[in-house]
């Protein structure tokens, strides 16, 4: 039984969690931490992650960007491994990240589901062959009315996924309005759609002469979130300090 | 026999429509309008429409924005119904447009398709339900690398016709990316993908809570509003003066 | 405030209604009726209809088909506007509803849902146009893994609903495997996609030369079709003797 | 400069390669065969491929899969690698296919797109991952109203390249509505719609717990199976004999 901390449990993805945990009996939450209280959990919960000293095998982050700082000091002196979901760091805390891969496990994703994890390894493969025939590469995503930041961290991740593939510097492009002229070829388009309660769909255009390739991923619940930061809790206990991501768990699992 | 001047002969759509009018046996294209001059046709072509003094019932338009002024004081001057398909007119122009409706017959319309025109009545009904609902509608459209203007006319069009219903009360957003903040009922979102050789696709999203309505119109080829602006040209001539669309096209072809 | 009778109160969507009604000041569950008494309810719950003597305005029924009888001879008897959501019927029971809308007020549906609802209003506009004009119609949907029935009720009554306006000639075809030849132009086409937990999804397709238009509804919860049913048990109550549709309380809505 | 024969050169295939060959400067059709003769042709066409005797490096046929036989006997005696489009063909037919490929370069391809043969490859990877990981496998495939065939030899290509890649006995399903009973785990659904003019479109959909990931491909001309024929025919002129796919084509290309 891996014995994990909840770090934002009183947050809508640490509830996700919590219930999800709450039927796995390979895991177990010992522990939450949230500066807000007014919610009752099964564990006990402490409002800053320094006053925790339930031992633990693993901790999951969910809280805001603000809090990654101590919490990874915390780890780094108890020797947890951490499963980092926050997204919005900013470019010390991105640093602190790297410098705590060297002391203990971090796994640290955009997105946490399977599916996007794994579309953005099929869209390595697919921008090497498509983008040496000419296809040309535009992302549309979409999301609920309350977001609000755009584009979507995993639109992101996606984009960058099939940049790196592509080993040169696609540029992307945000909004087209603003000018008359032709589509450049060194370019990704990165378009954002809000409305109603979308929970999150992310699409991959691939254009080409008189051809398409899309390739979507659409979620239909957070659960899905929650689910593969509870997999990846399971996979990171018990590992040797290092960088880890999604793309091991799911190596793992097959 | 309907007897057509193409105005604009030589450029992609009139050709296309030169192709179209040579099947079918209800209309002919009597003369030709093109400053260039290099393609062979089975008309006369003439390098401005002052020059044209050939008898015809109808001129159907797909030249340069630029070349309008001159050729609706031709139609007034010759009594000549005109189906106006060139968009990107400036205001002027579009003042001359409501001033040549009131002595030829004039039809313009930023689109020529029937699948588009039928949408964009659908739109109306469907957008006085869904908002008062509380749907949020955002478009999409995606066009060829190397179109120039974002977003297309027809996604101008589409939504016009959606706050034409609504009374007007609705913002276009083309940008979500340089702001954090949550998505304003009053807004359209419009969003432009460029790619490959797609000819044009225009989808509108009615989002709402947990549910999501789209409606979408998919163009193969441009020879679709070459067809439209034959059927188009049937219809007017011979009408009386006045301001026409697609939707009167439709609605006689039922 | 409306007093309502939840049939079927412990089944899947009863219990999303119990919940809906628990955050809605304009309606409460006076009593539930389920042969399963195995969860905890606010209000008190009967094993059957008949034993249930709590006075109420409304009754919202989400059991199985075979309980339809008793259920219909109930609310003639004490003259009570019922909302049937449960689908399957046979022709007898059919005919029971049709006869005791003579007698109190009657509201039945295939899908609950707003957006649905407003699909299958907009298809017969559209329907009317694009089979004139030589579109091909064909419908896709797609459902979770464990939907038992094929094609879903919806796509059936999205294909009344259009043959209804295209005056019922149209064959429906399910498989177009077993045969080698051309589509039959008096044909609507429907393909049922079964996998993972798809809520439920619905797409028209119109298909003519060179141009498609698709219209799709995309479910992502359940609770579309509860909250669709509380309105409509809002609607009826009170309402005379008839035949009522969602159509009905969306126009009251607007 | 390759020097190509085109079997069924008077075919819509046919046509379409001569045109794309036209403005190639590195492949020229020097003979063309078909039983037709009443198109006409910058190179000579003879009614059976047994009267040709143009010296060549290449075949490239689009014919009905009755020529096929001929075709192959030939190949063999005149040394000449031979691209295979047609489709069809019987049981002896594929192992006379079997038989040439250790006497010439053979390549034969269900479907020519740098496209689709691309999203079969893709496929193969995401079919390891998401089945696994319990996501069920659908096919939808799209075609014009003239296609007498359904499933598309495209759809079960990609279906049996994901079987290939599930190392498993995956049955594939036609028709949902013929039985009441929940989705089978070890199927793959196949849809097929038909309507108006599409020219092809498939889309592969992977439904897990909440999740959904789409593929899809969108032909919008024949000319992308011409251009796939014209390319692979330049690919194999000089190949030693075997068995070559496009997938060979694609990698020469990178």
């Amino acid at each position: 039984m891996v014995r994990m901390i909840m770090h934002g449990c009183n947050g809508k993805m640490g509830q996700v969690i919590t219930e999800i945990c709450r039927k796995d009996s390979e895991i177990e939450i010992v522990a939450g931490v949230d500066p807000y209280t007014g919610v009752e959990n099964a564990y006990p919960v402490f409002s800053s992650i320094e006053e925790c000293e339930v031992e633990a095998d693993v901790v999951v982050d969910f809280a805001a960007a603000g809090a990654v700082d101590s919490l990874l000091d915390y780890c780094v002196k108890r020797r947890l491994p951490v499963v980092l979901c926050t997204t919005g760091l900013n470019e010390a805390q991105l640093a602190q990240v790297e410098e705590t891969g060297r002391q203990v496990a971090v796994l640290k994703s955009a997105n946490m589901s399977l599916g996007v994890n794994t579309l953005m390894d099929l869209l390595k493969s697919a921008a090497k062959v498509l983008a040496t025939a000419g296809f040309d590469i535009e992302i549309v995503e979409k999301h609920h009315n309350q977001k609000v930041d755009a584009p979507s961290g995993t639109a992101l991740a996606l984009a960058d996924s099939i940049n790196e593939a592509l080993d040169q510097a696609y540029e992307y492009k945000y909004d087209r309005t603003q000018e008359r002229k032709k589509r450049d070829k060194k370019e990704i388009g990165i378009q954002a759609v809000r409305g109603g309660s979308i929970v999150g769909e992310h699409e991959v255009i691939f254009a080409g002469m008189d051809e398409v390739i899309e390739m979507k991923h659409t979620a239909y619940s957070k659960s899905i979130f929650g689910k593969g930061a509870v997999e990846a809790a399971k996979f990171l206990a018990g590992k040797p300090a290092g960088r880890y991501d999604m793309k091991d768990v799911i190596a793992a699992g097959k």
